[in-house]
C-alpha cells in the first residue's frame, strides 16, 4: 500500500488563478446537525469555509441557526426539515457533505432520503456518520453522482459487511469497486481507496481522538473537492492535511480539538501550495 | 485609469481630533440578514464597528438578535420588520448600509422600499447585494440621498444592463452619470466610478475570493464615510484597506476569512493613518 | 484640581491575601440589556468580571440569556422582568451596576423604580446610561445606598441641570453635594467628583469614542469598588485603567473596540498592582 | 498530610497509546446548567474536552443549547428534563459529573434523584455543587458507583455536618470513610482524601477566586478519571493542574479567568505527560 506524500498534497494545492471569483471555488451544502448534535455540523462546516470553499451553506434544524451564525458567520444557514428548500437548493451545489451529526431517528431518515433523490449526476456528495449507519441499515440506494464515503472501522462493517478484524486491503476494494466509491476508512493510519489504488496516510496522533475530528475531516474533504479537479488526490491531501495539522498541533498539546485544526487549515494549506 | 494610491488613503485617514466624542464619528445603520443569511449582516456590522464608526445599529430579523450580540456586543439591534421602529430610527443615522442578507423575497422588498422612503437628502446609503438586484428587478425609485452602490459584475449587469463582457470604463461612466452614485464595480481589480472620475484597485488577491467579503467590503465602507468628509476618498481608502489587509494576511494563508480582515482593521488603519 | 495617579491606583489595587475565596471580591449584580441593548450589558458584566469580582449575576431580558452564557459563561443570569427574582436576590450583593442598555421606557423605568426599592443601605449603586436619564426626566426619590453617578456631559445635564458649556468644578461640586454621590462626569478627560474633591483623568484617546465604552467602564467600576476598600480610590483607579489601557492599544489602533479593553483589564490591573 | 508532587502527575498523564481511538479515553456526561446557571455546566464541559475525554455529552436545560454549541461545538446536548433520554444515555458513560449549575429546586431535584436511580455499579460519578448541597438537604441516599464529591467547605459542612471550624484531618477522614467516597475539600490548599490517605494541593492562588473555577475543576476531575486508570491519582493530578495554571497565568494577571484556565489545559497536560 502506498503512502500519502508530500508531492501528491503539492501537487494539487494549486496556485489559484488571479482571476478568480467566489464560484471558482465551489459551493458546498453541508447537511446534518440534528438538536442533539448540532455541534458537529457547525465543526463540519467551519472546515469547509476554512479549506477555502468558495460558499457555504448549512443544513440543519433551526434550533442550530443562532450558534451557526455566531460561530460561523461566513457559513448561510437552510433548514433541512423544509422540503421545498431542500428541492430548489441541493442540484445548485458541487459537493454536498452529508452526515455530521445528522443522526439516525426517523427525521434523520426522511431527510437523507429526500436528499439522496434530489442529487445530480454531476455533483459530489461526501457520505459521513450518520449517513453511513442508515444506508447500512435501511439498505438505501445511493445516488448516481460521485461518492465519497467516509466511515470509521465500525460503520465500514457496517455498510461493508466486512468485520472489523477481517478489514484489509483486498477485502475492503472488493466492496469499494461495488461502491464505486472513493472510501476514507478511518483509523489510526487511514486508508484512502479508490477502484483501482489505496493509499495509506502516513500522519495522525493519538491526541486527535476526541468527538468531532470526523466532522471535521468530512467538512475538510467537501472543501477540497470543491476546488481541486482531481478528486481522488483532493480527498488524499485532506486527509493528509488534516492529520498533518494534528501532528504539528500536538507537539505541544496533549489533545488537540477540533476547533483548534480548523483555525489552522489556511496557514498549512499556504505551506503546502504548488510551487 | 488611476490607481488609487496609498497617499489618497494617507489624506482620508485623519488624526481623530483629541475633543471629540462617538458622535463624531458618525451613527451607522445596517439593514439586512434575513432568516437565511443572518452572517452576513453580522460581518458587514463587525466591519464597521471595527472601522471606527461612532455608533452602530443592526437592522435585522429578530432570528439573529442572540448571534449578533454575542459576536459583537458593540452593536444595537432592531427589528428590520417593525415599521415603526424603521420610521422612528431611520432619519437618525448619518449612514445607512442595506442589502447584506437581506434576500429578495416579498418581504426584502417590502423593507428596502420603506427605508427607502424614509431616507433623507442628507443621508449617505450604500446600496449592497440583494438590494442591488430587488432594484434592478423592480424598478425601485432611488432615494434622494448620496448614494453608494457595490455591486459585483453581475449585479451591475442588473442594474446597468450593461451585459458584463461590455462592462467598461466608458459604458460604465455613462450609467454612473445617470445614477448620479459612487459604484464600487468588484472584481479582480475593482474599480470605484464617481461622476467624473475612476480608480482602480491595485490590490486583491485570489485568497479572499469566498463568501461574505462583499458584505464586510459593504460594512468598510459605511464605517469610513461615517468619519471621512470626502466620501469619494472614503470609499476609495476602505476598497484600498480591504484588499490591502487580505494582501498581508494571504502571505502566510491559502484562504483570508472575511472575519479575520475585519480584526485587523484597526491596526491597518493606523498603518495609514494622516502623518 | 488634581490628576488621577499612578500612586492612587498603586495604592488601592492591593495583593489579594492569600487566605481569600470568591466571596472576599464582593457580589455584583448588573441590571440592563433590553430587547435592543442586549450588548451592553454583556459588555459592562464581562469588565466586572475581568476586573476581579468574585460572583457576577446579570440581570437582563430573557432574550440576551444565550449570547451572555456562550459570551461570558462565568456571569449567572436572572430575569430582570421577575419581581420575586429581584426581591429575592437583588439585597444579596454588594454592588449593584444599572443602567447600560437598559432604555428609558415604561418597562425599564418599572424595573429601575423596583431596584432602588430594593436596595439597602449599606449597598453599593453605579447608576449608568438611560438609568441616569430616567432618574432625570421622572424625578425618581435616589435610594439611600452608597451611589456612584457615571453620567456623560448630556445626561449630567439633564441629572444636574447644569447646561454642558456651565459644567465647570465650582457648578458640579454644589450638584455632586446635594447628591451626596461620587459622580464620573465623562469627558474628553474625565472628572470624578465626591462631596470634598474632584480628580482629573490624565489619560484618555479619541481612539475609544466608539459606542460601548460607558457600559465597559460602569462595568469596571463595579468590580472595582466590590474589590477595593476606599470606594472613591476604587472609582478613580477604574477611570484611570480604563483609558490607560485604551490609550496603550491605540498606539497600534486607529479605534480601540470595548471588548479589546475588557481583555487586557486582568494584565494591566497586574501592572499596577500595590508592591 | 503528603503534598501532591509533580511525580504523581507525571506518573498519571501517561503517553496516549499509538493504537488508540476516542472510545479509549472515556465517554463523560455532565449534567447541570438550569435556567439561570447555564454557563457553569458549559464551562465544566469545556473543561472535560480540553483535558482529552473522548467523547463528551452535556445535559442541560434546552434553553442553553445554542450557547453550548457555539461556544464547544466539540459537546452534543442533551435535554435534562427528558425522562426518556436520561433513561438511555446515562448507563452508557464511564463518567458521570453533576452538579454544576444544576440549582436547588424541585426540579434540579428530580433531576438528581432520577439520574442516580439510573447510574450503575461501574460507573465513575463526580458530584459537585448544588448536587452536594441537595444530597445534603434531602438525605438522598448515594447510588452504588465510584463517587467522588468535590465541595467547597461550606458545602462540606453541609454534607459532613462537620462546621467549618472544625473540618480537620481526623475529622473529615472519618466522614469520607463513611461516603466511601474521594473527596476533594476546596479551600486556599485544597486537600483530597479518600479512604485512606489524604493530600495537599500546594499550589493555589487568591487570582482564581473567582466565579466558575469549581465548575472547572469539576470538568477536569471528570475528564481525567475518564482517561487515567487509578482514579486517585487522577483526581490528585486534575486538582495540581486546575492550580498549577491558575499560578502561571497569575504572574501576568491580576484575576484568572475559568475560560483561560481551560483554554490552557492541553498545554499543560503535555508538560506533565510521563516520560
Amino acid at each position: 500500500m502506498d503512502q500519502i506524500t508530500k508531492d501528491i498534497v503539492n501537487n494539487t494545492i494549486r496556485i489559484r488563478p488571479n482571476n478568480s471569483y467566489k464560484g471558482t471555488y465551489g459551493k458546498v451544502g453541508l447537511i446534518g446537525g440534528n438538536q442533539n448534535f448540532g455541534g458537529a455540523i457547525i465543526m463540519a462546516s467551519s472546515a469547509a469555509v476554512h479549506s477555502g470553499a468558495g460558499l457555504v451553506t448549512t443544513f440543519t434544524d433551526k434550533i442550530n441557526l443562532s450558534s451557526l451564525h455566531d460561530h460561523l458567520p461566513e457559513a448561510m444557514f437552510a433548514d433541512y426539515n423544509d422540503e421545498e428548500t431542500l428541492k430548489s437548493l441541493i442540484p445548485t451545489f458541487n459537493v454536498i457533505v452529508i452526515g455530521p451529526g445528522l443522526g439516525t431517528d426517523t427525521k434523520s431518515l426522511k431527510i437523507l432520503n429526500k436528499v439522496f433523490s434530489l442529487i445530480q449526476k454531476n455533483q459530489i456528495v461526501v457520505i459521513d456518520g450518520s449517513a453511513i449507519t442508515m444506508i447500512a441499515k435501511h439498505k438505501i440506494k445511493l445516488p448516481n453522482a460521485i461518492k465519497i464515503f467516509t466511515p470509521h472501522q465500525m460503520e465500514w462493517q457496517r455498510l461493508s459487511d466486512i468485520k472489523i478484524n477481517n478489514q484489509n486491503e483486498n477485502q475492503n476494494m472488493i466492496k469499494v469497486k461495488e461502491l464505486n466509491s472513493i472510501v476514507v476508512l478511518k483509523s489510526h493510519h487511514t486508508e484512502v481507496y479508490n477502484s483501482d489504488s489505496v493509499f495509506q496516510n502516513p500522519g495522525g496522533t493519538p491526541a486527535q481522538a476526541t468527538g468531532g475530528m470526523g466532522d471535521t475531516l468530512a467538512g475538510m474533504i467537501g472543501g477540497f473537492v470543491a476546488q481541486f479537479n482531481n478528486k481522488y488526490n483532493a480527498v488524499l491531501s485532506a486527509v493528509f492535511m488534516h492529520s498533518k495539522i494534528a501532528d504539528e498541533l500536538a507537539k505541544d498539546q496533549y489533545v488537540v480539538l477540533p476547533s483548534q485544526i480548523i483555525n489552522q487549515i489556511p496557514n498549512f494549506m499556504k505551506k503546502y501550495e504548488k510551487i
